[in-house]
Formats: C-alpha cells, structure tokens, sequence
C-alpha cells in the first residue's frame, strides 16, 4: 500500500505560476519534498535565479531538477488532469470548485492513470482567467471568508498534505506499555491508605469507604506496571517516614 | 454547526517556543488566521521585535494580540491538554506518540470541554525534554522519513489546516470529564516532590530530573481536576505531617 502511494504522488506536478518571490518557490519545494512530492515545474517566474532560494532547506535537488517554462499550455501539455487553485471562490462559471479535501479524493483517483498539474497563481493576482481556461476545474482550500489569502508556499504545503494524506498509512510504533496488574494496584491502594491514614487524612471509621474510593482512582489512571511500581516505591518510602516518627 | 466549530478552535492555543525567526512567527500568526484560530502564545522568542514580521499579511491584529511568556509552564498553565509537535518520532518513550490525523481527532474532542495548548519547538532543535515534559502526549506531521524537516511556519499551517477540517463535523456528545489544568499538575508535581524530599526518596542534587519524571508520570493519568485536587489535598495532608514531626 505504501508503495502504490507513492507511486500516485510520483504522477502529480506542482506548478508555480508566475511567482513573484523565490523564496516561495524554495519553501514549496521544501514542503513537496517533506511529503514526497517530487515534480515541480515553475512557468515565467519573476526572478529567474529562484533555485538559489535559501528557504528550500534540504531540498536543494528538487529545486535544481524544477522544469522551467515560458508557456503555461507547455508546462500541462502531458498531463491529463489540470486544476486551478483559487481563494476566491467560484470566479469563473465555466468552471467547477471542489473544496480541497473532495478535490483530493478526485486527484488521487485520477493519478491512477495519468499525470496531474497543479496549479498555483502569482502571489499578488492568483491564476488569470486565461490561466484559469486551463483547468478542468478548480480547488479551493478552506480558509475563512474574512481571510482567505494564503502565502503561496503554506497553500502549497496544505494541498500536498492533503493529497499525501490518503496516501500514507504511517504505522506508528507505540511501544507496548503492559499495564499494571490488579495485585500492584491493591497493594499500592494499601499503602496509600496506610499513608493517608498515618497523616490524619482518613480517620479509622472512614477507612472502607476511602479504601474503595481511592483503587477506583488508581484504576481511572490506567498505570502501567513500571508506573505503578515507581508509585508504590515513593508511597513505601512516605510511609516509612512517617511511621519512624511517631 | 459552523458556530459549534468556531467556538471549538476558540480554545486551542498555538504556543511556539523559543522561536528565532520572527518572520516564521509572522507567517504562523497568518495561517492561524485563514483558519480561524487566533490565539497565539510565544515563549522567550529569539527576536523580541516579532510583532512587526511582515510576513503576518493580514494578520496584524493576531499577531499583536500575542501572548509573551518567560517560561513555557506559564504558557500551558490554563490548559488541560499539550501536545507537543515532532519531526523525529519517539524520542521519548515516556510519551505516546500520535500521527496528525489520530491526533487532531483526540484534540477536537478535548476542545470541547477545555483550553488545547499545541507546542512547537525551536526551528534548530524542535522541543527539548524539558520542554516536552510539560506535553501529555506527542503529535508527528507524516513527513518522508528521509526528509522529516518542515519549516516551522509550515508545520503550523498543516496542524491548524488538520484540526479545522473536522471542526465542522458533527459532534458526538462523550460524556465530558473535566481534565485537570497544567496549573494544578504543577501544583500536585511540586507537592509530591517536597514529600518525597522530606521522606528522603529522592535527594537534594537529583531534584531537577526527578520533578521532570514526576511531571511526566502525572501527565499519564491523565488526571480529571477532580481526581487532582483529591491528590493533591492527600499530599499536602502528608507534607505537613512529614514536616511537623521534624
């Protein structure tokens, strides 16, 4: 599974469009290469010497390996899916818009078969409408309606996470913590309540109900063996000091 | 519904610690705001001039409204859950580890019934082990293992991106057990230190690592504030024994 992952991803293609500041260019490599994103095209960037961009910390290869292009229509020409992001919403009619996690599910599908594009306006004016014509349709990352102008590099980084979600069941290795047996909770409820006792905090007549009491809130805190033994080790210790100074 | 939503992101509180570039803080403070969350918290930043990044376009009056901490327990005090961000996997086995989307799952449920402090280290060398015995548990952004490092600015945006896509989901009503805040924890934690000090658990020179562990353990109950004001009135009941009979 996680190799057909990240074959998908191997399908799809970042492309900047006409970004004004390279450092996001470096920061949207570095983000595509966290995630394993690898194919980034950049269509007439302002600055040209944009793979010199210091922000694009360990991805340095990505950022050299960028396919430069004067045309957008040449930048797409192999791909069979084209989507346009926007943050404005639904700006051309023509077009449909797909919140981002929906338009996920649909790129994932179609990076099946063939290559997809990506695509990321200018900073300042997002995608032309003659960018726009195109997309088959349009993304649109959920940001709120008072705010909706992402940097480019954070858009960047949300859609590929995204689309990488689907695709990684990262197993993660909790390390299997045994949980303390009911005889080291007993005997450590014992010794506190001796404690509690010893301090003046329970008085004798009251000594069964708080017994009950305390191992139910001993059991609510789930401990671990190691735990429970560290427990009743620091309750010994108490114990024992209090009852060498009666 | 999208109330709901809104009024669950309202307790979640973004704390980056000891940041150095101010323009990362900047741009955390803008992609908090396209999402919808506005609480910002900073402990002893690198730069103290970070109000004016100009990276927090449209962010102005989030990034104003920061909070600045000395001390990063001043900084989780009223919260009562912290997850701490990393890119590295289990670096502490004392603490479970969870990917983003498991994790953001376990957050939105907290939000509902308390503050969720979300901490994210120093951009050279993430959270410390001190700074990572204040969490209760860990969240890892599924980065490629070869290249797990993501700009700061960047690992905010997908955090917040990950724990605002469930906000407007139904809400399944558990039964809500108020979890202890970070303020009584301490409290507990330095008042089972000054025990196991008089009963001569622990000593003098061995303080400093020991209230660490304590911390930790206490964090893994997973105390409800009732549950921890009990303990906490059990052990202060048991210092002043210890104590009155020096």
């Amino acid at each position: 599974m996680k190799k057909a992952a990240a074959a998908n991803l191997e399908s799809l293609r970042v492309v900047l469009v006409r970004s004004r500041n390279p450092l996001n260019i470096g920061a949207a490599a570095r983000v595509m290469s966290n995630f394993g994103v690898f194919h980034l095209r950049v269509v007439t960037p302002y600055e040209k010497a944009f793979r010199e961009a210091v922000s694009a910390v360990g991805a340095a290869p990505l950022l050299a390996a960028a396919e430069e292009y004067d045309a957008l229509a040449d930048a797409v020409r192999d791909c069979s899916l084209v989507v346009g992001t926007t943050a404005i919403g639904h700006r051309e009619l023509q077009h449909k818009l797909y919140p981002l996690d929906e338009a996920a599910k649909r790129i994932r599908k179609k990076l099946r078969g063939g290559r997809v594009a990506v695509l990321f306006g200018s900073e300042k004016t997002g995608l032309s409408n003659r960018e726009l014509s195109h997309c088959h349709w349009l993304l649109r990352i959920p940001t709120r309606e008072e705010h909706r102008s992402m940097n480019l590099a954070q858009a960047v980084g949300v859609v590929i996470y995204e689309l990488s979600r689907g695709a990684s069941s990262v197993t993660t290795r909790n390390k299997l913590t045994s949980s303390a047996e009911m005889g080291t909770v007993d005997r450590l409820a014992a010794a506190l309540l001796e404690a509690l006792h010893a301090s003046g905090y329970i008085h004798r007549r009251s000594v069964a109900s708080a017994e009950e009491k305390l191992r139910r809130m001993l059991l609510r805190f789930a401990l671990s063996s190691a735990d429970a033994e560290v427990l009743l080790g620091m309750t010994h210790k108490i114990l024992w000091k209090l009852n060498s100074r009666k």
